[in-house]
């Protein structure tokens, strides 16, 4: 019997999905540098090495019957050299060499039709000129490599901005987009397992606060027009992009109600967490259902309405969680916390999903929790 | 900040209570012989030693804010020890002490004039016979300590049989109660915390074979009449029993329509593992909220019904779970596999719990993926 599952990476998103995994039996070994991460004090074992330690991934791969990963660093040469090896390695090394480069994401996107912001690339300064000259602004300069929650964007509103641009992202290899007029920003995790079936969950709306995902809402308000299009692109990008897993993909609905791709996570994702406590199958225990081959679950809501409510780390230091007896005080209240040991201002520490007959109902309670929660 | 919680006993109940403590942020330490038990797989440590080790949970207990238990094995004596070193302890000494020996649970049942079967004492055969004279046949045997999953009661049908039982139940301290001649076996999960705050479950029906809990189908299919009268009883013995923590009430629904409490488990309980999938908050973190002084959760079925099948394992040997595929492939069901090492025939091994629109649409899919599975 196949059951040994490794995970590279070992914070709250690794964690989340170790309890799944072991609620299904799996023997779970993580793989990450701080020794008892949120993930490694649940899992069966942690190897402490860093995220591109080769010879760390290898070892766990070797012991692993399948392998997966809660953040994008690993190298697509090692993968491709342990997927020769007979181990299960998802996402693959073809969805993480698409999704990791962003340039090359969006040449993706351009390639199957897939709606999304117009861009180019960046090589140096006369490019964003001649650039701003076609699209007009405002523009985004973004990294193509390791951005992620907002580090790696900056904002070009004028002229005036590109130099500070440029200096902000020196070293990194870098493309623009146009920027998107946008009424809301929307998401949508999809599944796709080992043999090819793929399951969509429903479009949530994202609010971020300082580029990090902050509050979600289950199901968007948005016309069932705008749902099933944002659900369709959804199911599309999974349909060319092929590797199996759960993953995050994020879009824009613009001023004239157009539903375009922002980018796609290749991993469960912020916005799914919603799904612990709204869904038939959550995004964490569907992954794992993905990357090992099982058929996929149901991901009907089983509640009319559910925000999650990010808690970040509001100073620095150790941790020290203020205010769980006033939020579980309210019905229908979840909090998460991920059992990181030192806090810092704006880390995800944990996040809080509240359940209810409407979007305002659960809003108004997530806010209260939210409220009186401090870490 | 209070946040180190010690469980004594580490299996499938010890296992489940620390995915929903890690979750709310708690550090876990099990007690159990077993090395890398079900519950030590998951918890930041485990302390290998035997339930009623006075040195090891003395241990246990230095070293944690809040201790509790998936097993009643543990000595009221040091309870009442480790209380007063002002280590949280729930269920309390006292609330053990009444629950533990059967015959003073009745005795307390009976004091407080809440419904249940009639019983005696039995020290010597002339008792038997002197109470089945007054009663009239069938009677059950019971022992009164470490009485679980049947082993434990015999039933005396005629006179005949009672020199079995006395043989069967040989050296055991016991007591005998009237045969309740019922149409359903019910039962409540209620929670009490440290402060006194009570909540109820919805009532469900429990099918025992071979005196080992089967299938659960959550609701009850019975009339509101009854069902509030069953809910009104958990609520009384937790009134009076006060202790803190999850605690299974089972219940006889008598041939003439009565409500009688048959027995109190001092804990979370397999008739309540339909809460993880079905309740707004299950048995387990409300366990959890209750023994560490926080607010409980609401208790609130999310879907129409669900219906809770055990997996017992099927043979002799080293644990292969076959049927995952299947089982996982009909939407709505989840299949919980308790990491334990080694199968017997009808040891606990997992459960199914299926939701469903209706209780005949859950339970056709419980049945079907039950059928699948095989350990």
């Amino acid at each position: 019997m196949k059951n040994k599952l490794g995970i590279v990476g070992g914070g709250q998103l690794g964690r989340m999905l170790t309890f799944e995994a072991k609620k299904l039996g799996f023997y779970v070994a993580v793989l990450d540098p701080t020794p008892k991460s949120p993930a490694g004090q649940v899992a069966d074992e942690q190897i402490v090495a860093g995220f591109k330690d080769e010879k760390a991934i290898k070892k766990l791969a070797k012991q692993s019957d399948f392998l997966t990963f809660e953040i994008e660093l690993a190298g697509a040469d090692i993968l491709e050299e342990i997927s020769e090896q007979g181990v299960m390695v998802n996402p693959s090394a073809r969805s993480l060499n698409i999704i990791k480069d962003k340039l090359v994401q969006k040449q993706f996107l351009r390639k199957h039709h897939i709606p999304s912001a117009d861009f180019a690339e960046v090589s140096y300064k006369g490019d964003l000129l001649e650039i701003a000259e076609d699209y007009g602004f405002p523009l985004v300069l973004k990294a193509r490599f390791d951005a992620y929650d907002g580090r790696g964007n900056v904002l070009i509103k004028t002229k005036k901005d590109i130099d500070y641009g440029l200096q902000k992202l020196i070293g990194r290899k870098l493309y623009v987009e146009k920027f998107v007029p946008f009424k809301k920003e929307l998401a949508v995790m999809v599944a796709r397992n080992t043999k090819g079936q793929i399951e969509v969950y429903p479009v949530v709306e994202t609010v971020h606060e300082n580029n990090i995902c902050h509050t979600v809402f289950a199901p968007a308000r948005v016309n069932s027009y705008t749902a099933k299009k944002a659900e369709k692109l959804a199911k599309d990008v999974m349909t060319h992009l092929k590797g199996a897993g759960v993953f995050g993909i994020e879009m824009f609905l613009t001023r004239d109600n157009r539903v375009l791709i922002n980018e796609i996570a290749p991993r469960v994702h912020n916005s799914g967490h919603y799904s612990l406590e709204a869904c038939v199958t959550n995004q964490f225990e569907q992954h794992i259902r993905a990357v090992t081959g099982l058929p996929l679950g149901n991901t009907d809501l089983i509640v009319p309405a559910a925000v999650m409510i990010n808690v970040l780390g509001q100073r620095t230091g150790a941790v020290e969680v203020y205010g769980m007896e006033k939020a579980l005080a309210i019905p229908g209240v979840s909090v998460h916390i991920y059992g990181k040991k030192d806090t810092k201002i704006e880390r995800k520490m944990g996040h809080i999903t509240a359940i209810g007959k409407s979007i305002d109902m659960a809003w108004k309670k997530a806010r209260s929790a939210r409220r009186y929660i401090s870490i």
